[in-house]
């Protein structure tokens, strides 16, 4: 199967790389950069042979099958709508978008076209992570109580990047709040934010905060709490919890090796993988790979349009209950 | 030192039993206790030799330096006024009262008596709480950020008990309001209550919940999160981490042992310590001694009568905060 | 039920204190200690009336039913023999004697007088090695395969004591030869053992060793394998492992607390408990439960005298194995 | 870099396909394989495009650079010796032989050429052991005094694998043997064995064994501990342990996932990855990328022609121990 990627940043050329690597089942044909001189060497140290500014020349081809959206936040809507209208299946980056109603016209689009839309939610892949969703589904935890979800990282983007990052619940709790519907089996109703600037009173001067908690209600009747920092010193800290009726399934962080070290001073071990590169590598690989064999088996993509989008809906109740200090009902933003 | 313990309850005679084995510098000299017959049994088997259905017998005994409360809850304020008055030093249960004046006319009977008053909230002197308290006091956590505290019972309490328990706020989660000071170093401002009734529809009806997640400000900016369960099918769950600037603390549960079974099934090991009576039994031991060293060495109790009336303020106004669907500050109560 | 006690040095004291604090069915009634003086004061905060230098007081005294032997070694074999002659029941702290034939001796003396015998191998009452053997028992393993001791101390113990300590082997790793015995289900055949002088020479112009790994042979037809060092300069580092046809069983040392320090140095947490006091103080208490129980109701103690018998032959053979260079059946000794 | 794969059998098949994944800096030009219709498939899915059954080929391609040995190890040592003439440098998978004489001799074939030489003894690249040999060797351990490894597969290999392995000493221990020298950072100067069938009389009428206790003395003074099982019923076992003057260090297994579930039965956890292939996965990419390195930047590869000398030396020590029931020097074997 040949690919294209559209937009290759960071993110961007992670996923190519890690597609050519372990995905034998598909390729990248071409890469769309508008920046084209700064992914030549990249493109060329990867073997990918075809290079564009324009991802009109992925849309047209008739040989690509799907293509990766990987371009800034601000274009996704727009380019799944013309990926769809091109026939393309699409695996696009999270968040589709900041704004509920462009987030619902490309969804449209995709329906219309009939195409496949994964959306780049990696870490229900993620070793972890999906063990307990599975052992939620299949009824070990028994009826969902509590969720919890501790989510640091370990430190602070560059304020320029804070700018246009949409404020940390649109940009770094999104992805709790995706694990949240996934860890409950449960749609988000109601959302309590409460937040702090306690780390660099220049993200406090952007309007947005650097450390939160924030309390969810569930439509099953679960409540949940997410809690929230730019910087944890000692690395990415990625932990879950369910508790329920029949029992509490929790997640350690990952870790670079085991190796326990018992002195007179104390017992010393390492610290977390540093940040979502190392962490969640694999669970990018397996992304892929879903993506990959739901356009091949012509099956639903584990991560749908509307799991693209409800994150962004209870996203914007945080900010609303943050800003209006009351707890913020999901379904008041569909009004 | 001679001391009297009035109330010999399930509480009461674990007070006494672990005074006599483990505290060698005090004794139990004389016990009151309404039903009398219930305890002589008891009495005996421990070697206490006086036994009374009137604690006066203990306030007028020149030889008892000291007085356990151990009574019904809405006793507790009286009594300690009129221990106070007859001269006597004070250890009491908590909580001192459900009624906020109540427990401010005791404190200052207390006051002007010039006696010692220790509040019995225990887990400050549980071995893994305190090592968190040193660390958080030492600095090693840096400024603190967030405080989590996960408090989950085996199994619900009888309804004849949860009639009179004052609500899950000022039952249970009182301990962890004294926990979130204790270990956040700060006072209470503001909180968020979330609460839900999942486990028994009879504690629903009660007007009470069984599921609660609340939400902490801090005065000195940290925000703090505890969860509460009644019924943890696998026992105690008592768990707490402070995450600040430099750094994270956690502590686990207690278990009965470390033994970890591998075989083609899974690694089992054992469920934590089934209750309090299991895992506080330790820190039981130790308040009382820290009382016995506060009476004799003329110290400040480690826990005081303030320590006592914050936790109710903030059940009070968690109560508040589920009932009014809305943040509550803790002034709001003294106002 | 009244006991006497031989020997007030530490273990005596030890013992009689934790007899008097957790056993409520029996107590110290009297305890014969030669360097009277050395304990009158320590007999008196304990609330023990009679002190005597002369142990026959002990022995003829009909009140008290059986006598808690914590002498020196050397005077064990003895007092076995006076205290069965005089029909009373017998805790004897490890080991009986480094001579066999005074320990079969001992052994035969007890069995005529029809009294009981328990002797002080402590760890079969902690709880992590009492799980193991549980799990053992109850076929959780399945066919013993392989077991392996990890026996450390802090430090090695004064020069003055380790001439007259019989040697590592004895000294030290008969509570290991112990607990293999006890966790295999089996006897030992064959040893095998491997010695080094790393951590003190004053300790090997003893002609005795302060690091050791000793293989074992049992009947059952498992290997077995202890590793001793007189110098594990984190803490007092207690573990085993029984593997077997079913599985594998494990445990940990025991820690203060469970706190976990992570900061942007690494993860800190506790040493273990220092040595043998900290860890192993409620195997004590547990073991002369047990030994009361025992008495109490006519049962055979948990540690008889061939449990006492067969570690010393296994560390005879040991020492023989060590200075032959070669592996020595334990039948090689009763030849 | 040009590489060629002599040997494409499993581990043949395994080391081509991480090495172009996961080493860019390097491909597989060429396949030679005698069952060359059983790989062609195999070879086309992961593009390779020249297959020979002669593999001369290879050693004739002036454009290849080096070669993986993978063929059955009775070739190793003539291949290397073909490819060092041929002026290849060579990776060679361990053992190099079962004979002493014929690794010797290839040694000197490969000294004579100046090519460079690296043994797979992939885990010294695993991320647990490697950060051990880090910790021992950056002085945190102090003096090494025990070394522990255990060491157990999750099941019998079939018994006409048996027949050729050499022994369970040769055949898996050696990977043991190769950790003991890497963690001890120290030669092995005695060895003793103590081995049992216990899975399986098959083994046992092979005249092999299937548990093993192998106890080693090093030339610093160490000593050292291997356990060893045919058949850990839970997935592989592969823990070390190393313990010196300053300190303990240790490692675990890896596990697929850290989930932990506790319920009233218990609480739950995943089993180690399966076996080599699951638990030794990026040690095998890490090795092969350390060998690529080492010829392009003319370094001493990380693992030599006398690091794959040594663990033969001892297993044939070892297996001398266990027939003659007695401790072997490993020098008794170069006299």
């Amino acid at each position: 199967m040949k690919l294209g990627l559209i937009g290759a940043g960071r993110i961007g050329k992670l996923h190519a790389e890690l597609l050519n690597a372990h995905v034998p089942a598909a390729e990248i044909k071409t890469v769309a950069e508008i920046y084209i001189d700064e992914v030549k060497e990249w493109a060329n140290r990867h073997r990918i042979l075809n290079l564009t500014t324009d991802y009109a020349d992925i849309l047209n081809d008739a040989e690509i099958e799907a293509v990766l959206i990987c371009s800034s936040t601000d274009t996704h809507a727009r380019l799944i709508t013309e990926a769809a209208d091109a026939g393309k299946h699409i695996f696009c980056e999270k968040p589709i978008d900041f704004n509920i109603e462009k987030i619902k016209q490309a969804l449209t689009s995709v329906k219309a076209a009939g195409v496949k839309l994964q959306i780049g939610f990696n870490r229900r892949f993620d070793h972890n992570f999906k063990k307990v969703h599975e052992l939620v589904a299949s009824g070990k935890v028994g009826d969902v109580h509590i969720v919890k979800i501790t989510s640091r990282d370990p430190a602070p983007p560059p304020t320029e990047y804070l700018k246009v990052s949409g404020g940390i619940f649109l940009d770094m709790t999104i992805h709790d709040f995706d694990m949240a519907r996934f860890l409950s089996l449960s749609e988000v109703e109601e959302v309590y934010a409460q937040g702090a600037v306690l780390i660099d009173p220049a993200i406090g001067e952007l309007g947005d905060v650097d450390t939160a908690i924030i309390t969810l209600k569930f439509k099953n009747g679960a409540v949940g709490v997410i809690d929230n920092s730019r910087q944890a010193v000692y690395g990415y800290d990625q932990r879950v919890e369910v508790f329920g009726s029949k029992g509490c399934v929790e997640v350690k962080n990952d870790f670079p090796n085991s190796a326990k070290l018992s002195t007179a001073e104390g017992v010393v071990s390492e610290k977390p993988l540093y940040f979502f590169l190392e962490r969640y590598k694999m669970s990018y690989v397996e992304e892929l790979k879903a993506f990959v064999d739901a356009v091949a088996n012509d099956q639903e993509p584990a991560v749908s349009g509307n799991d693209g989008l409800q994150p962004v809906l209870i996203g914007v109740a945080a900010l609303k209950s943050l800003t209006e200090k009351r707890p913020v009902k999901v379904e008041e933003l569909e009004a």
